[in-house]
């Protein structure tokens, strides 16, 4: 693969490399106690990887015991190496009192000089960042937390699928990588590589749905609110800037049913915001350079045959 | 606009002067003689410009008596102001024995100086070019050239349509600087002006083509071939290197339907060549730098509440 950023858990584009264990902490393990009212979560609506955890919060009526706020969608001008709250650099989090992501991963390791990810679970408490990684949030939100979620919630992390859905999970969580090293491809083979495995994987998705309702039946699991995020973001944004255009989500019509049913659930509706999601997509990169000069192998010509 | 580039009648980026006498002879006027096996077309299968002259020549069956070239897709590496016959800088085209088309419009005016454009239909008496006007040779080689056309060819260019047919070209030939300008537009306001004016022109051609096989009803015209040009490289194109995917153009039932009769027609099919299409407007292209930042207005997300 031309690139091997977005390794697992990170809204950013940097290699991302093994987060420390101040960073990596765990409620299954003990080492986080869980309590209500006592973390936030820092996500943004344009992140694929921070966007689940909210969603699955939300979901699961946990918005009443933990708190959250999206980060604003766009870096600040000449700032490329941190996340803020709002447009203007002093806007503060009203929850952590903090207007840059850095200042809670400094709590948590006063060397910390990477740039920050999302999604973050804070300890509001102490103001440092708990754990950074979204696979554990997704699964642990899900297993570790069900005597606070709200009466009649789905049980998005069921212990009878579990290791099938972490397995699907790490494969939705590859399609970002496929993505980004399209968008980064320096050769018009390794492009075309990645083009044909994303279609691929996006036939097989197709496939798996075409009988039920959800990739594990007929109850969503978080392994649907990662695939929603990725098709989401699909027409909106990777269409264009990974030059992935062989078909349109549209064109796969088991996906796009699928996608219209999630978008219609009236929680993860609101928690999804095309234009927050174009905005970052279109206007933080601040320059569409990866790709020149490789030619998408879309869209598929043989339309005009029949 | 943001733009002014393209104006009328180049495969050119650079704003295009007024072409001296010597490039824009007719032979309405007399200056050049109507004289089978005398002249040859200069073309691109890329040129939306060019692409329809030799469509027009091959449909009247005046291939037989006016002879003509493609150039090669791709400028060659670090000549930015011409274009070459073959992938070699020396390969010679047969028919003029040059390799680079600045030649023939050296031979027409030895002070010429800028970067030669496409269609360019050359005396090969002189080796010189005669005329690089596209809205000229659409209009005489369908008129003046009428006791050379094959038995049963169409009238591409009706005397009853004149006045409507000269007035619709321009404003076809006029999508061409919307595009453009999309694509260089260097504002949100700006771009979002000129993608709004695109689809309001799709939808327009649609609806004229609701209930009648072409433009001018049911027999086709130059119109015709320049607009199919355009629609051509919409989806294949535009949509991307432009921005402007706000539809598709399947998602225009009449113009989708328009677009794939005209590409049946066994001749335009032959003139056609999608992969040297993309290949010159992804590979030719040094840097997608025009539009950074500028979000797109599509694609259409209203499909998502139905």
């Amino acid at each position: 693969m031309a690139n091997e950023s977005n390794e697992g858990a990170a809204c950013s584009w940097q290699p991302k490399k093994k987060p420390s264990a101040t960073l990596d902490q765990r409620f299954s393990t003990g080492d986080l106690p869980v309590e209500p009212n006592r973390y936030s979560l820092i996500w943004a609506y344009f992140c694929p990887w921070a966007n689940p955890v909210k969603m699955e919060i939300d979901l699961l009526g946990l918005d009443k015991v933990i708190a959250s706020s999206p980060i604003y969608s766009l870096r600040h001008t000449g700032i490329d190496d941190d996340w803020f709250f709002g447009p203007d650099e002093n806007d503060d989090d009203p929850i952590l009192e903090i207007s840059r992501v850095s200042t809670a991963y400094k709590k948590a390791d006063p060397s910390f000089d990477s740039r920050p990810t999302i999604p973050a679970l804070v300890d509001v408490q102490t103001g440092a960042v708990v754990t950074s990684q979204s696979a554990t949030l997704l699964e642990e939100l899900g297993t570790e937390w069900r005597d606070y979620t709200a009466p009649g919630a789905p049980d998005l992390f069921p212990d009878a699928d579990h290791d099938e859905l972490v397995a699907l999970s790490k494969r939705i969580a590859d399609l970002s990588k496929i993505i980004n090293g399209a968008s980064t491809a320096i050769s018009q083979e390794g492009f075309n590589r990645l083009s044909d495995r994303f279609f691929d994987e996006l036939e097989d998705f197709n496939q798996r749905l075409a009988n039920q309702a959800y990739l594990f039946g007929d109850h969503m699991t978080t392994a649907d609110l990662m695939l929603f995020a990725r098709l989401l973001r699909f027409d909106l944004v990777w269409y264009y800037t990974a030059k992935l255009n062989k078909h349109r989500l549209q064109d796969y019509p088991n996906l796009w049913r699928y996608a219209k049913v999630m978008y219609s659930n009236p929680i993860i509706k609101a928690d999804t915001d095309f234009d927050k999601i174009k905005q970052h997509f279109y206007q933080t990169t601040q320059k569409v350079t990866s790709f020149d000069q490789v030619i998408p192998a879309g869209p598929d010509m043989s339309e005009w045959e029949n």
